[in-house]
């Protein structure tokens, strides 16, 4: 069947397993629309800005565990799509990257659009490849497929010169195997086992696969057995959580809270995890947030099969029975008046639904919701794992576009939601099942206590540099702007009152809540 | 007197003459932000979205002539800035861009937030370099100046390690001479005078310094003199115009009216122009605007001094009278009650007030507002130079912070003003004296034609992607959100009525038209 580039590359991309793409089109890319037109499979997602299509892309792979396409305009629709891109490779989340570019012989003419795109993507990509020929790009799709799901899982960038898209292409390409994760060195299990068995403190570290369900049932029978503690990461890509699951607790997000945590143990065992380190640097404060005397080693890194690596431990130190799990105890709704991040901590472990998506931007707001949620109904909770806020609409985004039978409820603080919340027009758009609740302190508050934390002492200038109150964001206006219905609520009554209306209707929603 | 790097820097830069600081600072720059308190003569303009800062930067570079400095969050933060930097390159805007960055001690830990923040920075700067050490900090940012300032101006990216901040730095640095622009090549004015002596049909294809006011009045000497025609690029940084300047027409955008252009001349002699390119390739179609048969050569280039070459070429064809200049006619306002495009065009050029700036991103709906508007008072016209749509609202959020007295008018195609509109709450926050117009159309106009352009037979599915009317955008709530004011207006009477009532009132507007 004759087919131009860009066709051969979407029925590529479909029969790779890739079936939705968040879009961000222009000129460029005219013939992959069209193309998107002819080919059954591929859901186009349309998105008003690019940071909003990499980050749903990035929602939607970590809940459907594949990847999604987006559609992005030459190097400046990469370089808005950037920041959320960032935040896709520290949750090595698997996603085929599809960068327009202009034809292969008008580049050399430098129109005023031509820029150096793979050397804009290579910082947030796991594989960077442009297209040569239309001959070949059916060809470059199922291999950006195979780089995206090629443990740890990343991002795959095609860059797709628009003759690769409209000159003649040679159909489907089939998706070679993709490889199976590494398993855990002997050595490495050995390792643990005798750190566990030492008697010494020691932690399981856990993040990645090894912190979801499964990898912490199995962590939790070998705490059982050896004593070993268990925490999560400080930020992590998706935990599956709730009554029936391993509660667990994360690493602090402040240094000195975090360096406490970690200074009882002599052993700290990653599973999953990378090292233990400070979000940022402060003056006279180590990067290093371990014990400086204790052994740090990995039992199974992000590319390794961590479940497979707990097992082999769970083994090796006897731990063959199932964990206790403690009974759920969902949290009565509170009942004072006063709305404050406990407040709604509380109000969220009674109300999160069974199955729900929490997708967390809470940054300062949120720091105590996990211990109020641990009894909560079996929840998925998703984080940012790259610190590049604005993250948390586009996310939410994508995970109802994967889950459109789960509820999704954003956890939004209102600074990082004025980044990319043109989101939200594509959740009305597309009808998502989204509650975001806009946490609106009316500033950058985590930006006072570092300004504090570097030593700094500020001054009215300063401080004006993080306040958002002059003149206040007004969130059902923009939400509405969007097409999505919203409100304001300045009581605990009336949180848990609009909260409830919202997890009753379907569609998006959101709740703008006075702290 | 005993300094941080942080304030040295600072300190430099108003001494070098930079008064302006566009930020959406994070943790890494607290130092920074703490400094811009203690220092006098630095403005800091909060932007809740980084493509604001670095298109106010280059807005403000546009009217004032020198640079602003923007201050930054690492490499996710530049990479939201991307977009309107690339802009910025593309009008050889000069800027000093100021990156955060994680201590020096730091980066080799992988923080969260890490990422090769000069790999992306290179694709659109000048001049890229990351502080080692506070002693050295104020030197760089005067060499960031120097690079910024330097013929033809351009993004200075300086990267700032946490620690070059908060460790002691050494005092000002005195910023060294700008070097002047070189002149133009001996060969080259007299290449240009045989070719416009040689009675072949040219032309003298003006941009950067050269289409603005005064190198415009000299090319008109030349044309009155030797019956070459005048053409400004397609894009233009800015073009002072209006009653008594040189009128001027631009290149068409669309490839066949811009060939058909060109076609007649033999010579095309570009003064700050680049070689006339399509914007994009097309099926079929040539890259190259001129005529195959046509000599192009530059009488000038962007780095040289264009204004010295046109004298010395006026000289050499003895083109030594002032050029008539037709009395201005402005046009008077159109009585229908039909508001489309060309009505559009005839309000501008009836009601642009004396001094007015005006920021064009109108895309389809702004291509017949030239010769509308060349009889209106005069003003400064600022266009979109490098494509990445979403300049419009940071552009004139910074050329009004630059013009204080200037009425600034935003010309914005809907699509596109959702790209940045988080610019609006700078305007309410700062005061800004602007009325945007939004020409609310609900599509990407552009992409329908494009896609009609490239040959592709678009279906439901693909137009889908190309229309914002589901849900529909409501303009007067986005920016009341932002708190900035705004009505909508659906007749021609409507819209006149709603613009002079913007342009009597001062502090920022919008207007949304019906389209």
């Amino acid at each position: 069947m004759a087919m131009n580039g860009a066709e051969s590359l979407v029925r590529t991309l479909v029969a790779g397993g890739v079936e939705v793409c968040f879009t961000n089109p222009g000129t460029s890319e005219m013939h992959f629309v069209a193309a998107l037109d002819r080919v059954e499979g591929m859901r186009a997602v349309l998105c008003l800005f690019e940071g909003g299509a990499t980050g749903a892309a990035d929602g939607y792979a970590r809940m459907a565990d594949k990847p999604a396409s987006t559609l992005l305009h030459l190097g400046p629709g990469l370089g808005n799509g950037i920041a959320n891109l960032h935040n896709a490779r520290r949750a090595r989340s698997p996603l085929v990257n599809i960068v327009g570019e202009h034809a292969t012989y008008h580049r050399a003419f430098d129109a005023p659009l031509t820029s150096d795109i793979e050397g804009l993507a290579r910082p947030v990509s796991a594989w960077v490849r442009t297209g040569l020929s239309a001959r070949d790009v059916a060809r470059d799709g199922a291999d950006a497929i195979v780089a995206a799901r090629t443990a740890p899982g990343g991002v795959a960038t095609l860059i797709l010169p628009a003759d690769t898209a409209w000159e003649e292409g040679t159909g489907i390409a089939p998706t070679p195997a993709i490889p199976e994760r590494a398993r855990a060195d002997d050595e490495a299990i050995a390792h643990a086992a005798a750190a566990l068995r030492s008697g010494e403190p020691a932690v399981l570290h856990l993040g990645d696969r090894a912190v979801r369900g499964e990898g912490r049932r199995i962590a939790a029978r070998i705490a059982r057995k050896t004593g070993a503690k268990l925490l999560a990461m400080t930020s992590n890509a998706r935990i599956d959580r709730g009554a029936g699951t391993v509660p667990i607790e994360r690493l602090p997000y402040p240094v000195d809270p975090a360096r406490e945590t970690l200074a009882e143990f002599r052993h700290v065992i990653l599973v999953g995890a990378t090292l233990p380190v400070a979000f940022f640097a402060y003056p006279g404060k180590p990067s290093a947030l371990a014990a400086p005397t204790a052994d740090v080693f990995a039992l199974a890194t992000p590319e390794q099969d961590q479940i497979d690596a707990l097992e082999r431990l769970a083994a090796a130190v006897g731990a063959e029975a199932e964990p206790e799990v403690a009974p759920a105890r969902r949290p009565e709704l509170p009942t004072s008046d006063r709305l404050d991040p406990d407040a709604v901590g509380l109000v969220l472990g009674a109300l999160i639904p069974e199955g729900a998506i929490v997708c967390d931007e809470s940054v300062t707001t949120g720091r105590n919701f996990f211990p109020a949620t641990h009894g909560a109904a079996p929840h998925t909770w998703l984080q940012l794992t790259g610190g590049s806020i604005g993250l948390g609409i586009p996310m939410a985004t994508g995970a109802a576009v994967a889950c459109p039978d789960r509820k999704v409820i954003g956890l939004q603080a209102d600074g990082s939601a004025l980044y990319t919340a043109q989101a939200l027009w594509t959740q009305a758009r597309e009808r998502l099942d989204v509650v975001t609740l806009i946490w609106s302190n009316r500033s950058y508050a985590i930006l006072r206590a570092e300004l504090a934390n570097v030593g700094a002492n500020p001054g009215r200038k300063a401080i004006d540099m993080l306040t958002l109150d002059d003149p206040p964001i007004d969130w059902i206006s923009l939400a509405r702007g969007y097409g999505v219905g919203a409100r304001r609520v300045e009581t605990l009554p009336d949180f848990i009152a609009a909260f409830r209306d919202a997890l009753k209707q379907r569609g998006p929603a959101l709740i703008e809540v006075a702290l």
